[in-house]
């Protein structure tokens, strides 16, 4: 048997290799600092767990309607306007399966075979696996420390001229936690809807900023898909429950692809979500603390000799350049760096394969979502393994 | 802007307009008996709710591995072996997020775009729709009483020739609630894997049965795939789990495609189905009222003029051929009987029309998981409507 033939261009995680690893050598009895998963180390507050046993007493297991439940659109609506000043109309908020679920609606009812999507390279790696399952062709655009890794609208007239179906931007980014410039977002936006193309805004990693906030692209245009969720800012991963904002003329066609392709999302954690805005408190606290790990590894890593071009003001992850710390260690490539600091080093990175081609052979993700004396202790490893005193 | 074109060949739930329609009567005052949902009317039982609070107290609220909780895949495994004494390793089970999840990582990993893929007519709407997005071609072969509503070999025969990527049988079957005898099943099996295809079984409405059990496509041959969960027999609808079963050959492709599709499945919702496997007590109390509904309702209905020809032996649902009770009434289809009862006798049930276009005009599919009085009421309702006694 044969498996659909997609798939041959559909790569698997290195961060999972590098994962089985790390808990390989755990189980040998080796200690691993990892700094590879991009998972909040914060509990989910307690407040979201109550109201989730509020809804298993109240017997709240059934199938919610395919957009959601309503009183939590609502407060998603209401976010809106708290947190940016937009107003968007619960009717055009529909709940998800995690973040992953509304991009399948997204890229579902944007693509026809063969349409062409523009994204960024490095990103976050499924986008294109989704595209491609879709048999749409993700066109991965290089960006670079010039355009803060983000997409700019000179990057994609060019690709605007070769037909363009529209793009995606991910702006805290994953890997790289930079922001895109306002100037940039508003330019970006213009030139794929001038064009009837469809910009997509990946605000996964919204809110966790530091001490510059993220725009959403419903600022710019209520014609843009925005897609965020409870996984990052919200702590609830395992969870699994995300929201999307769709222009009006789609909201039709998202809520008949959701029937089909999940029914609905889980209805326990839509009514724990309820709960999640009114924990601003904690979610702040989180934030400080991540602050602190960020600021710490920035100043240490550049101490080593990792370079970090463009400050990350958002996420929690480092996209750092290793070219000189390669050449100074003769090791050829960055996934040959990860997996010797992996085996040699107990320090677990991930490799920048993980998120296009683009520089990847000279680049690690660094992820700060752990506690501050594990990062501390992973780099005292690090310096150990390169030889280097910080 | 003009969404993606393969969404006009999607069509929505009738049976979401018949609840829309449902929901403004209720809404109105009016009594509505609704036979048209297809939702245990039982709730999750208590162990598993319990189970669920243990769960969140525990702060089990983060990301499981891709293909799911160990102790929950060995205990499908060991499933297997009790119901069906089959032996599958718990590396071949993948945990998803309900069948929904499970269908578009099948479809996912058998399907490149063009391929054709028999489901029948009639037959669970979604399949078709998912066949679609992933731009395969659902190939509907029109099935009726004479092969219990179910595909047989020599239906499948002259398609195999035009070239045909597999099938899927769903037994109990959605909407007719009938069972695919034996040597059918095995024939389909053969002659879809001996021209290279795939058989892809959905075995949702399994363990629902009325003195006949369902066969698992496992029994027949390890290189199929089986779909299940746990929102039918087990009474967990909202919670949004399901699994799959794949040949050994399949699962590093079906491993990487959830991670890009869905990440894994809700961490509660797994920890919670642990304890799904000890309520067996619960399940078969359910099913005796669901036999009761059963049997009550084929006499009634049967004695009114609906045309029943194969005893359905499964799930929860009658699928009753209404041709001569439109031509008594004078009414055009099943659309309008649908609407017309729905209107005039407060009576809620699903028109043929959701579930392909064979013979849809002059079927009805009714849902017997509601309580016994409402059932009773509905009948009487439905008499009234029809002029008849009962």
């Amino acid at each position: 048997m044969n498996w659909a033939t997609k798939l041959t261009d559909i790569q698997p995680f290195y961060v999972m290799e590098v994962l089985r690893r790390a808990k390989e050598l755990v189980a040998q009895g080796r200690d691993i600092v990892r700094l590879e998963v991009g998972e909040p180390n914060f509990s989910t507050p307690q407040a979201i767990i109550d109201a989730a046993h509020l809804a298993l007493d109240k017997d709240q297991t059934n199938y919610t309607l395919a957009q959601g439940s309503l009183p939590l659109r609502q407060r998603i609506s209401q976010w809106y306007g708290e947190q940016y000043g937009v107003d968007v109309s619960e009717e055009r908020i529909i709940i998800t399966s995690g973040t992953s679920g509304a991009f399948m609606l997204a890229f579902g009812i944007i693509l026809n075979p063969g349409d062409r999507f523009a994204i960024t390279d490095p990103g976050y790696p499924c986008y294109k696996n989704m595209i491609r399952l879709l048999s749409g062709e993700p066109v991965q655009i290089p960006v670079g420390p010039q355009s803060h890794y983000q997409l700019d609208a000179a990057m994609l007239i060019p690709e605007i001229k070769k037909g363009l179906r529209g793009g995606l931007i991910t702006s805290p980014s994953n890997p790289t936690g930079t922001i895109i410039p306002d100037r940039a977002f508003s330019q970006v936006v213009e030139v794929i809807e001038d064009s009837g193309g469809v910009l997509v805004s990946d605000e996964i990693y919204h809110a966790i900023t530091y001490g510059e906030d993220a725009k959403t692209a419903l600022q710019f245009s209520d014609q843009a898909i925005v897609i965020n969720g409870f996984s990052k800012y919200f702590a609830m991963t395992g969870w699994r429950l995300g929201w999307m904002i769709v222009p009006q003329n789609a909201i039709r066609a998202v809520e008949m692809l959701q029937q089909n392709l999940f029914i609905s999302a889980s209805t326990i954690a839509q009514e724990a979500a309820m709960a999640a805005f009114d924990c601003r408190d904690i979610f702040a606290e989180h934030i400080k603390q991540y602050d602190k790990n960020r600021i710490y590894l920035i100043v240490a890593l550049k101490k080593m000799g990792f370079e970090i071009s463009v400050e990350p003001k958002g996420a929690f992850y480092i996209y750092a350049n290793i070219s000189s710390l390669l050449a100074q260690c003769g090791i050829e490539n960055s996934q040959l760096f990860c997996e010797r600091l992996l085996e040699e080093a107990g320090v677990a990175v991930t490799p920048g394969l993980d998120f296009g081609v683009n520089g990847a052979g000279e680049h690690l993700r660094f992820s700060y979502a752990t506690d501050f004396a594990r990062i501390k202790e992973g780099i005292v490893r690090i310096a150990k393994f390169l030889g280097k005193t910080i």
